[in-house]
């Protein structure tokens, strides 16, 4: 039998898996499955993808992600075909339990990353790719299954224009273009060359075909496979719903499934369905990266009475820590002279890499080169995290081991103005399943924190500040995840102020002062905003009249809002200082002034409340 | 005189003014307005731009963005040159309690919308120019300023494909390609082709010119206002700190100010600085839009038996009040046979326009939209809003009118799984400044809601859910904003439920459960979650033994926090149940069940707490 033919049994089956599961759950989306069916059974079965299906994390293995996460049913039933998944096991579609869900999960072994979200998949891709070519060094592709619809993701351009400038000619896109979005035609509906023009454009070789035709379909991506120096597209003219003429090319059947009767008219038009072919996956070579050798990290050195920006110290942290971690990458959006990745950058050029103004872009790069084992620290300002808050929330759901790092936050920034101030940074990463939010006060506890977040598989964000902090903690004290520091504490503490990061400085001066009129506060630096320290603050609570937080950062979903939360409860009154009004330029004394979360704040509330 | 030496001469004092009001602010970005003085020098006094200087609300009146906000000093500069600014309002730059800020704000008046968080300003722009074309039907042009660097954000690019797909062609896009970014050379350096061809596939006219020669740049307006039915996109070869030689074209000067000395020897270099011309602005037609005639939003209804998902009756509360609220104008991001935003498309086709998969450019455009009058109600899956933090952050300092709605928020979605649910959504929008919150439990809270939202002036978020759920209210009930509702109170009331939208019929199911075994609770839907009814739940936590809120949202903050918060310091304990697992795909039961949020969990919480 000539492959081709083969192709066109296997895609039978996937088509009938596609059919069976969809409507065997009563929902999903078997229309945008079949259309990109041919595509995909012709990379995985037509000797152009390399897997070793025994071993999913083999390092050689090409990759694919389903950037349509949406066409699962396909993903789901490629495997099946490859013989990895039953047609049992894939009747589970969708249901309690399963591995096998509404969009691709990673509990399910062939899923590179959770997708679902659109427009992330080229991202994740080039995260691969990048991990492929300047780090691994490896020879395997990374292939992404791309909707014609999701196109219009600004997040996309992202992506393509980076994977142009790093000359990623291991990278391979594939658009499925059915025409058909959600509620009816895409922008561009069957003209491939509005395609073809823009992806052109970026740097991108691309090849327009049939995606219905396996010779097109296989001639362009060995075609692609060969590309040097860029990038790939193939985009393909496809028909959603293709092979049940009844669903074909029809708007009103996107994320539908067939009832019965109209599954079992499906049956017929697909004809004859052999359940015993299985397609073959060629095996990559066993190829696998050079082991790194691994340093113990050297040692701090500041002295007392240095002032030094916590940001500052994460870049040195990196460098002095990257011997015992060298898994660890740097990506920055164009400011690493500002949050001071540049240090690393310095002395690790090969391992940092600048991802231009493109923060979600950025993001999901990071969760791809996690996705390969690497450790990404990934820096902007706070604020621009905010960008990418989609890309962070989805890369929650897969496994993700990325550091974030959060330059120039809250109002201490001072002159550049409200828009340049990260204020809504700890709520957002806060918000998050198993996140851990780290907000460093000194340049000794930021670097132990990033030490600390290297050291920790998760998702981790470190807050640092713009401005020149004194040292307060000596260089061997340790600042565990999940922890927090008493810094003033005695048997006669009126009231306790829960703090962290440049409002500490604040907090201690008014420590000073207050004890001078003989009123002794208890102060906690909470560096640790998430996990939190329950046990210390109910202490506290305890044995002080009241808690005052303080944050420069907005109230809801803060600093003050974790530490009311582990406090629900408590007879204590919680009282709160934090960002209120709309912040404008000035001094960052001014601005603390101004927002109220001064020192003179600090005493004047603890006063009111005593 | 001609007019390019008058030009000139007022291209002078702007340099001027630039150079005087960085270095007296001793920061601020003098190299990249330098850059940019002649292009806008020449747009607006060399008779392109028209302004009712003395009526900048003037509805005819062309717009201009500075979407590289950093330019600021060229903005007020600008305004200096045409007698708007005294020289010595200038010299406030960047002070604390000036309007003129390090990014623009809109304390100024010629600042069309706040920006600085980079790649925002096209797609304001784009709204103001979907507003002239297809809602006021003025003949006003918008122009957008924009950085090279920028360039690299994926938000641009979803502005330029809208803008080309609606044809707007009073819409207008400056490039000041200077080369250098923050820390270095943009991607495409100097290569105004790399940007032109992107630029133009994307269906844009395109113009490249010197930007320093005032006849090509004079030319390039004029051919661009010209251009019908597409926008036209300006791009200029310009140096970073133009006519200070000593700072041209060099790394290490991007957000710089020069001080005294420097700014002593570039005035030497500048020559003769005329301070008393000014440049005049050609005014506008005194056109004004059409008067809306407004009626009286008709009645709900609903059966009481009826079962309706909060989000359509988000639909068909737009359709009922539109004749009350005649700005509102309706976006969605391809999902609006989802979120049933396609009921107002339906009625007025006109009002509503499809924004395809595209969250941030929707976000800012409809920013733009707001701030030339219209009541812009935005809606998309609430994760998806996840895609727009930064956008919706930004509009928070532009004093939006901007209704976001979210729909299938929460697992209660079901199969569909975790890519698809707003977990985090409650969190994002309580954080930012002066937002409203609304969350409601069934179809006459939720039209209700929807025409709170309308009236108030500002920024509101609403939460539906996808799931059809009984009606509770009756249709005369009111809902104001900040309010909430007791759904069953006694006086022997044990515990306190808070909770909202869907988990609000899970509540009620546990109340009459528990009222069989004579445990009497209070329920209390708390639509409204910022601002916050503090009152009636202290009054709860005064009489009742407990409180314990319940949300289909992530427990950091969500509404738990919101009410922990609000209740800070009553001895009440305060429960909450949330969603703390990794979703997955199910069936709606099955997701509150295993997330701990269903009937039964509230049951056994309120028996494990008595």
């Amino acid at each position: 039998m000539s492959e081709i033919k083969t192709l066109e049994k296997i895609a039978r089956l996937i088509r009938y898996f596609i059919l069976a599961s969809t409507t065997k759950a009563g929902s999903g989306h078997p229309t945008s499955s079949l259309s990109a069916t041919d595509l995909m059974t012709a990379l995985l079965f037509g000797g152009i993808f390399r897997f070793n299906v025994t071993n999913p994390e083999h390092p050689n293995n090409d990759r694919l992600i389903f950037s349509k996460g949406h066409a699962s049913p396909l993903l789901y039933a490629l495997w099946a075909a490859a013989g990895q998944v039953s047609e049992q096991e894939l009747m589970t579609l969708r249901k309690f339990g399963s591995p096998l869900e509404g969009h691709p999960a990673i509990e399910f072994p062939y899923t590179e990353a959770a997708t679902g979200s659109l427009g992330q998949g080229l991202s994740i891709g080039l995260g691969m790719a990048m991990n492929a070519k300047y780090i691994d060094g490896l020879p395997y592709a990374t292939y992404v299954l791309l909707g014609d619809s999701e196109m219009s993701e600004g997040s996309q351009w992202e992506a393509l224009q980076l994977a142009a400038h790093y000359r990623l000619d291991n990278l391979i896109g594939i658009i499925d273009v059915n025409r058909l979005g959600q509620r009816g035609q895409t922008m561009y509906g069957h003209d491939l060359s509005a395609y073809e023009k823009r992806i052109s454009s970026f740097g991108w070789e691309t090849m327009t075909i049939d995606g219905h035709n396996f010779n097109e379909i296989t001639a362009a991506f060995e075609k692609a496979r060969m590309v040097n120096d860029r990038p790939a597209m193939v985009i393909a003219k496809t028909i959603k719903g293709k092979g049940v003429s009844f669903i074909e090319d029809r708007d009103g059947w996107h994320g539908k499934a067939l009832n019965n009767e109209e599954f079992a008219r499906a049956l017929e038009e697909l004809g004859d369905v052999d359940k015993s072919v299985r397609g073959v996956i060629t095996v990559p070579e066993d190829i696998r990266p050079e082991p790194k050798a691994v340093q113990k990290a050297g040692e701090l050195s500041y002295s007392a009475d240095q002032r030094v920006a916590t940001r500052k110290a994460y870049g040195n942290a990196l460098v002095r820590i990257f011997p015992q971690f060298p898994d660890i990458v740097v990506l920055d959006a164009e400011v690493s002279n500002s949050t001071y990745a540049e240090i690393f950058k310095k002395s690790y050029p090969e391992r940092f890499f600048e991802m231009f103004i493109a923060e979600q872009n950025m993001v999901t790069a990071a969760l791809g080169l996690s996705r390969r084992g690497r450790i990404p620290f990934v820096s902007t300002f706070a604020a621009f995290f905010t960008r990418a808050f989609d890309q962070i929330r989805m890369s929650q759901y897969s496994s993700p081991n990325i550091k974030f790092v959060g330059s120039h936050a809250g109002v201490s920034i001072g002159e550049d103005g409200s828009s340049q101030m990260g204020l809504e940074d700890i709520a957002m990463f806060r918000t998050l399943l198993d996140s851990v939010v780290l907000y460093p006060s000194d340049a000794v506890s930021a670097e132990k924190l990033v030490e600390e977040a290297a050291r920790h598989n998760g998702l981790v964000y470190i807050r640092t500040t713009r401005a020149d902090t004194p040292i307060i903690y000596d260089k061997d004290e340790e600042f565990p995840i999940g922890g927090c520091k008493v810094l003033k504490q005695s048997a006669s503490d009126l009231i306790t102020v829960v703090t962290a990061g440049i409002t500490i400085h604040e907090a201690l001066r008014a420590y000073e002062k207050l004890k001078k009129e003989n009123i002794l506060i208890r102060v906690i630096d909470l560096y640790s905003v998430k996990p939190i320290e329950a046990s210390t603050l109910k202490e506290a609570a305890h044995v002080t009249r009241a808690i005052l937080t303080v944050e420069d950062h907005f109230g809801p979903g803060g600093l003050g809002e974790a530490v009311a939360s582990a406090l629900a409860g408590s007879p204590v009154p919680v009282h709160s200082l934090s960002v209120r009004r709309m912040p404008r330029s000035g001094t960052p004394e001014q601005l603390l002034q101004y927002e109220g979360i001064s020192e003179n704040h600090i005493i004047e509330k603890i006063k009111e409340i005593l």
